[in-house]
């Protein structure tokens, strides 16, 4: 990599994002399903561009920050995938008046109460998706709890449309083998499907029956009865999806380019990437593998055995041999440039307000892909 | 507080802040020293300011973006306390070329030698302060290391400023009693010291003699020989600060302001301020008391009793009551507005573009205060 940009930064590689949407695009037409891809890790256009082979499609936000920084891009079909507080409605209409066709989630009858009085009074179309808990990880209600035909019935009768049905399978990122992650993800296709047949059965259309997780997406063999697939980390990948075995430690394609700026205590390295750039998140500490706050690559992408990073402050990366791993320290001078591969892409990324970005491995940086920010 | 903003977002008490800076400056006026005020914490012009009863002061940053933004401000004394990376001297140049008196920092031989030949080459003065290692925390070398000399004289004999020691008693941070703090704040000055006077004996005349941490700045009860206190974190305070007794949770100046926006898995609730807006920063885990992700209060600043954030994912934030409480949960009915504590305020304000201000608790919000971002 070449580039003139200061560390610490968010360095993509282009191809692995090609390559990792590829094979999602792939895996999921030959299932029959549309992919709604969740923009939350990237929250970029340029890679959320390449999901669809270029130009848009539907697409699932965090934010109403996302959809509306997607919407000026072009993009119409927007499922804003977080419970709606009510007094996000106005914004939302907004966005609607933009022309874009945005749907809502809920998962409560006062949430719905208050979709149907939004919608009265300003007489605007709040299409919603009805959150399905389909293995206690968050949100939702489960397929066969009575308040799912409540809320729909609250929806209908106040003249709101109930869209359909929504799930996520959060629990899947602690599933460790191919058999547990199919399982997990037939258990997100049977709870879904069980909950728009309720719907069905009780009068409601609900055409739209989504699923999503990376770990699922990937893992599902059979999408009976599913709509659409949202996922979003699978873009960058990290090392929790390594960790878990949905993609290797080759695909990631995000790090943190960072510099050796001197020596820390106990045999350790210090450099100039700390928690503000890398984030704090610790998720394979519940892994087989823990990986700490990242692996450490040379500049060219080389994995460096054994060097993880152990720990950080506010602008200070500390990196260390891994416990056990009974070898010395690399010397890596004052002034190496190393890299960081994230233990959670999401939140990795979230640290930064752009991407600085090489064609691929060996590559100048060419690009530079903003991100939305803020909520 | 009423205010128009949605949440989730950044709270910050103008009362609170007041009072917390109006305490430090009177503590350390009393000690005869001067404030090096950290602005990493806030990174916002307002509360620097109110830290200098107004006007503006001598400053410590933690990015070139921080020295930068301050500087636009009309800040022309500020100390850069990180480890120089050697290849953002260029960056450094051109600040002091606009007329700020920036000060470096190092702590290697390489270092200083990178330091030297670039001032060399570009004609630029670059004065620099060594770091001192106080406590076996991070970086720095001990005050009787070899190398301290060492890379004083390659500085001195290059023609490069040596201007001081400087040290973070980062351990103090685990410090619980009050005797515990005052024997950090003791050690941090017993250190400093010594190295300022070695530098002095080795015919440097090394000035500044600068310490700081929020603990130790509190706890010190003598400073002699110190010329400069930095600390940066006391601005905001938060539950790390008041684990270890340097605050009260009533004098924590910043929140996040959410909405519950429906019920969790076992007796939680959800709300839309997830780890993007209160960072997973898990300090007081290793505190007597663990605070988990934050304190939960009403939208009135009133603590909810027991109530706290056990977890979070981008845009979840999960609320129950605390292990053990023995108490049910609240009824906080969707759509309802809360706030949390932080763990870290630092973490959490890096979180967040901008602050919502309110004057103090009751009064509206009535200013918006920006933040330096990115490196």
């Amino acid at each position: 990599m070449t580039t003139s940009a200061e560390t610490p930064f968010a360095l993509v590689d282009r191809a692995k994002v090609e390559r990792n949407v590829a094979r999602l695009r792939d895996h999921l037409g030959g299932l029959g399903v549309a992919l709604r891809p969740h923009v939350k890790t990237t929250k970029a256009l340029e890679p959320t561009s390449m999901a669809f082979g270029g130009g848009t499609g539907p697409i699932t936000v965090s934010t109403l920050a996302e959809a509306e920084f997607f919407a000026g891009a072009g993009y119409t079909d927007i499922l804003y995938a977080v419970g709606i507080a009510p007094g996000k409605l106005d914004r939302v209409a907004r966005l609607r008046q933009r022309g874009v066709d945005l749907t809502i989630l809920l998962d409560t009858v006062t949430q719905a109460e208050a979709v149907v009085a939004f919608a009265t009074e300003h007489d605007v179309p709040l299409p919603a998706l009805i959150e399905i808990d389909s293995d206690g990880h968050r949100g939702g209600v489960r397929a066969d709890d009575p308040q799912l035909l409540e809320i729909a019935g609250v929806l209908a009768e106040g003249g709101v449309e109930v869209r359909g049905v929504m799930t996520h399978a959060g629990e899947s990122y602690f599933a460790y083998t191919p058999e547990a992650l199919r399982a997990a993800a037939e258990g997100e296709r049977r709870a879904i499907v069980d909950a728009a047949t309720r719907l069905r059965d009780g009068g409601h259309p609900a055409p739209v029956v989504s699923v999503g997780s990376t770990p699922t997406a990937h893992a599902a063999t059979d999408l009976s009865g599913v709509t659409e697939v949202r996922a979003g980390n699978y873009v960058f990948f990290d090392l929790v999806m390594a960790g878990i075995g949905v993609c290797t430690v080759e695909d990631i394609a995000l790090s943190v380019a960072a510099t050796v700026i001197g020596r820390g205590p106990d045999e350790s390295l210090l450099t100039d990437a700390g928690w503000t750039a890398t984030s704090s998140d610790r998720g394979t500490s519940v892994q087989p593998v823990d990986q700490h706050l990242g692996i450490v690559t040379t500049d060219e992408g080389v994995v460096i055995e054994d060097l993880v990073m152990v720990g950080a402050s506010q602008e200070h990366g500390v990196l260390a041999v891994r416990p056990g791993a009974g070898r010395g320290l690399p010397d890596l001078a004052v002034g190496t440039r190393v890299r960081i591969l994230p233990i959670h892409a999401c939140a990795t990324a979230a640290q930064h307000d752009h991407y600085e970005v090489m064609l691929g491995e060996g590559e100048p940086v060419t690009e530079r892909w903003e991100r939305a920010h803020g909520w």
